[in-house]
């Protein structure tokens, strides 16, 4: 499952059937699994998982002691793993174990929020955007999501509460809107972390597959005030894991659904994106592994974003074969059909809306990705640039009329990627950009004039080496200057990438203003017609498709049936030692090759559970009726990739990492005694 | 268009509307051009055409020289090229021009075949398979066409007109049974080629686009018995070229179409085929780049493949575009449900029988392609262990007895192959060896046994590096010597690629006879009886879909309309230099730049053509009335890629090179006196 892609706002759903669903926190079907299950999921449960749950940048993660300590993904910190590394000690393949807490190291672009409270705005933004045309309603809508926040953070800092980050969350795309509160913890630290071989163990064949055998975590603390922070809410881990056929729960960050966008958006989806972004990330797959094949320095360079890069390929080719399923958009377009029929909602016909808009996104999209989505400009460096040149621009802005990413609630992340200490290493940021470039004179044409102004005299190669030679935002000092310094800074700078951001930002942010008011505008109107359609239609029995936003849902342990044949809810480690092939993807790391005569070999190791999860929800635990972690989220099946578009009861499995497997490493082969007594002293 | 990429079979078209159609000589609509334009198309016309035209491995030629010289493009030659390069010294880069006869170069390779005559054998084919079951059928056409191949060679040795290559032609999907009879030139040799920067100016981006300033051509020159050929058939250049809407023919062998796929096969490459190779050469494509950005050296070696494979992207790319046309696709279910009607065919329905065989062959798809067809193992050197190992085992059958592409007839070609002295690259080798590998263990999953069995213990990069550093088989004499010794000579050796291929014969053969027996079989069953309700229908106001066969079309010189604005159907070279931009792929190559003075900048340089033609057809004579040369097909624009699917007559355009430019670059950038003079001599 691994990292969250992209997050997109989406339509509610139909009526969950089965153990189906992303359910918020304040409208969890309790009763019905009292009904099903004969457990009594009480509120005092549901706040003390929730204030447990920790959404990381990527991923979710959860507190395991009242110190601070946090249990995630291994996959969720690869890029901490990252920028803790130079390029001759790579941690991605060392693992880490600090001695002590003075050891452990900050993970300089982490963050981790616990959401502390949801406070219902429907009605406030539905009030504001009445009578408005829908480009008019649009842009009032993020204005008052920007003061709505504004408002919620300072009244949090007279608060006995403390200071509060909020944001602005849609649900059921408009049939609701929410300020979610989160308590933020901005300094989170490595603790432990083991060798990539173990923890990827299987690699990208295996990436989606199961059985399994991937000790994909990782532990991190998170500090307040230079000490670790006083976390009284955390969960418990029951090291002897959960039984087959279990009731358990998955609290979590689900990243994006797309179960009830209409055909028309599918279509737009199988047609022109998942096959552009496959045809982009395949080729950087094949310049990663070619450059990587170079020597050992190369290859470790690469191997975080290549692996992030190989995730979305498989899930993009998962998602463009569910979409090619005829059938099942035949049924898609069925349910569209019958929720018209029984509607019958006055005024233009809202999905007929949806369709002229996702027409007009089809001629939007190559300029639209490649320039406001930097899909030609593939490179940290700029990204950067792209930062400081619009963050210049849009400060001098009142808050509510800036671009969302720039409100003055988004300004400290902003702050904290582009002060924070990491490597950037000028042969990958020239390699990238120049694929990126390369690509987008094949998309755009040598003739755009972008593109032309761009590269009428200098190779993508030649032009890329350049940019990358002659720019000075690799020192995070000089970022600082430039962003603190504000517009006058910015102006007066003749940085190369600082330059390039500033040429295409008029047409970028045109091709923008176009797509929001022609593409967005139109089609979050529609939606929230299509929402209200189904609120009558289904009541509240529904569930919202994800946003990155906390959620809970109920399942149990087991297996299914593939090619006729049952695949079992549980592996054990014993199988690790036999599929090895001692090169990577399959390598045992040599701690554990020592500790073999230690280890006990029927230790259970992965779990399957038919929980509905989707990217996001990576590092979520798996938590039982008690409350007790009896797993760690880490993957799904290939069938579960069909997830975004509905929910295949039969064959979608989640899994997990047993917690009995990481007990045995850290106890037998990691020696992280002080760490596993602080665990097990709860 | 570049080059060709796979012969297919397919069903009988529709009625031509328009100037679309490619034409049988037997069956060219003669009158229907006299009615339009006024022109007469004589026997003669047809026959001395037909016999000025080549056939090359992958491309179209003429003749234009009594002396045997041939025209054609330069990207039809790029292998021809890479043979005659060496490390040091690339005849891509550098281009040649042979000092005199005695200088000009074989090409290992290359074979150019001239249709000389055509033998309808359908009541023959249809008397063997009568009364069979499918897959009896099936077997049982296949021995008859290798039977009547041979038959006709044995008879050629014997007649006055001397040996011929004989070849089996299934048109209109089994509606007619040909036995094409080719007299064959096996010594061809290399004249003259231009350096690549201005043969493909503007590379990949302007690939499939007009207006185009891309010198694509090249001059060989066929040898018998050591000496120039005798061609009394041959065409003379008009170099002035064709005026606007004057009536032009394209003479020559496209590749594939399949305008008359059924919707179910039009899905199977929607959904499966054309994804799964959009991903794996595009993956291949970033390997090649990164490749060749490591020196100079490696950029060379990597260029003509690069080429190739940039060409086939674009084109699937586009292929991929076009089915996801919904209309279209809705167009092509009516068409096949009118003829169904229509038809009202006894026994079973032959669009069900192929939506079922269509549904097998997406099971038998991954295996089928990745160890029958080798995707799998991208190696030249592993080519070359299946051709020894597998015709080892063949030539011990009776001829009837045997796959078709090691029948007696088609073993002259893979002789020619193994036994030409071509350089083969270790580095490059491993490298696409090592691609192909990975994405075998990605796509069949690292369960597959034989995916398990080939690298359990060994990484996809050491098993490439270890099958390459251990074979013997870029050696020409081990080649020949393996293929002269036969089948004892294959059992006795350990070459490692030679056991890889052994190692996996047995598979592989089982999963093509599934393949013949459940998919091809009902599938050829089927068509035809499609194709007989077609006949019915529309009588012989039809041409065949493309089979990389002889066929002749016509229409006209003319632009068309891109988002409102006239494209021009004619360039000029001025606008080549101010297009350039000093780096490839807009590089002006310096032997221009030092004539530039010497050049008249109004030289017409490109052509449009409303032409029907696809891939395959590179290197096509355009001919007007009077059968003179007046363009060398090279290219499509955008539009025409879709034409594997159907025609648009209103954008679907040829492009060509103007003979104008050929002129003045072997005159004034050249010097090549007297090849121009052989040429202007006529």
């Amino acid at each position: 499952m691994r990292i969250l892609f992209v997050i997109l706002t989406i339509v509610a759903t139909g009526p969950a059937l089965a153990d189906e669903g992303m359910w918020t926190f304040d409208n969890f079907p309790a009763e019905a699994v009292k009904k099903a299950y004969g457990v009594d999921i009480t509120p005092i449960w549901l706040d003390r998982v929730r204030l447990s749950t920790i959404r990381l940048t990527n991923c979710t993660a959860s507190f395991v002691s009242p110190a601070g300590l946090i249990l995630t993904n291994h996959h969720c910190i690869e890029s901490c793993l990252g920028e803790l590394s130079s390029k001759d000690n790579s941690l991605l393949d060392r693992g880490f174990l600090a001695a002590d807490r003075r050891a452990e190291r900050r993970c300089a672009t982490q963050l981790a929020d616990v959401l502390v409270g949801m406070e219902d705005v429907t009605a406030a933004v539905a009030k504001a955007g009445a009578e408005l045309d829908d480009k008019a309603a649009n842009d009032q809508r993020k204005k008052t999501l920007t003061a709505l926040e504004q408002a919620c953070e300072q009244a949090s800092v007279k608060a006995k509460s403390g200071k509060l980050k909020c944001q602005a969350v849609t649900l059921y795309e408009g049939g609701q809107y929410f300020i979610y509160k989160y308590k933020r913890y901005e300094d989170v630290r490595l603790v432990f972390a083991p060798e990539a071989d173990i923890a990827a163990f299987g690699g990208d064949p295996d990436n989606f597959q199961f059985p399994r055998w991937s000790l994909d975590f990782s532990v991190l603390r998170a500090y307040e005030n230079g000490k670790p922070a006083k976390t009284p809410h955390y969960l418990k881990i029951n090291f002897a894991g959960p039984q087959v056929d279990e009731l358990v729960f998955v609290s979590g960050h689900p990243g994006s659904t797309s179960r009830q966008k209409t055909p028309a958006q599918l279509e737009f989806e199988r047609d022109v994106v998942l096959p552009s972004a496959l045809l982009r990330t395949s080729e950087m797959r094949g310049g990663y592994i070619q450059y990587g094949r170079a020597n050992q320095s190369n290859a470790q360079l690469i191997e975080a974003p290549l692996n992030s890069l190989e995730n979305g390929i498989k899930v993009r080719r998962k998602l463009l074969d569910a979409l090619h399923d005829d059938a099942l958009m035949a049924r898609k377009r069925d349910e569209a059909s019958a929720l018209r029929a029984s509607a019958k909602l006055p005024g233009a016909d809202p999905w007929q809306q949806i369709e002229s808009a996702s027409a007009r996104e089809r001629t939007l999209y190559l300029p639209y990705t490649f320039i406001e989505g930097a899909a030609g400009f593939n490179s940290i460096l700029f990204r950067y640039a792209r930062l400081i040149v619009r963050g210049a621009d849009e400060r001098l802005k009142p808050n509510t009329a800036r671009l969302r990413e720039y409100t003055e609630a988004a300004l400290p992340r902003i702050e904290q990627q582009l002060y924070a200490s990491v490597p950037i290493y000028a042969d990958v940021e020239a390699m990238t950009l120049s694929f990126s470039l390369q690509r987008m004179r094949e998309w755009l044409g040598s003739d755009y004039p972008l593109v032309n102004s761009l590269m009428d005299n200098e190779s993508p190669d030649a032009l890329a080496a350049r940019l990358v030679a002659e720019t000075k935002l690799d020192d995070r000092a000089v970022r600082k200057q430039l962003w603190q310094g504000g517009k006058a800074a910015v102006d007066a700078s003749h940085d190369s990438m600082l330059e390039l951001a500033r040429a295409l930002d008029g047409e970028s942010r045109s091709i923008r203003r176009q797509f929001e008011d022609e593409v967005e505008a139109p089609i979050a109107a529609a939606s929230e017609k299509i929402a209200a359609a189904h609120f009558t239609a289904f009541g509240t029995h529904v569930y919202p498709d994800a946003t990155f936003t906390l959620r809970l849902n109920y399942g149990k342990i087991r297996g299914w049936v593939e090619n006729g044949r049952l695949v079992d809810s549980l592996t054990h480690l014993d199988r690790a030692f036999e599929r090895a092939t001692g090169s990577p993807p399959f390598k045992i790391p040599d701690s554990w090759l020592a500790a073999k005569n230690r280890l006990d070999m029927r230790t259970p190791f992965c779990i399957a559970t038919n929980s509905d999860i989707v990217g996001g929800n990576s590092g979520s635990p798996l938590i039982d009726s008690r409350g007790r972690i009896v797993g760690l989220i880490f993957d799904g099946n290939i069938h579960s990739i069909s997830g975004d578009y509905w929910f295949d009861a039969a064959r979608n499995r989640a899994i997990a990492v047993h917690p009995a497997i990481i007990r045995e490493a850290l106890d037998k082969v990691y020696g992280a005694k002080s760490l596993l007594a602080e665990i097990e002293a709860q």
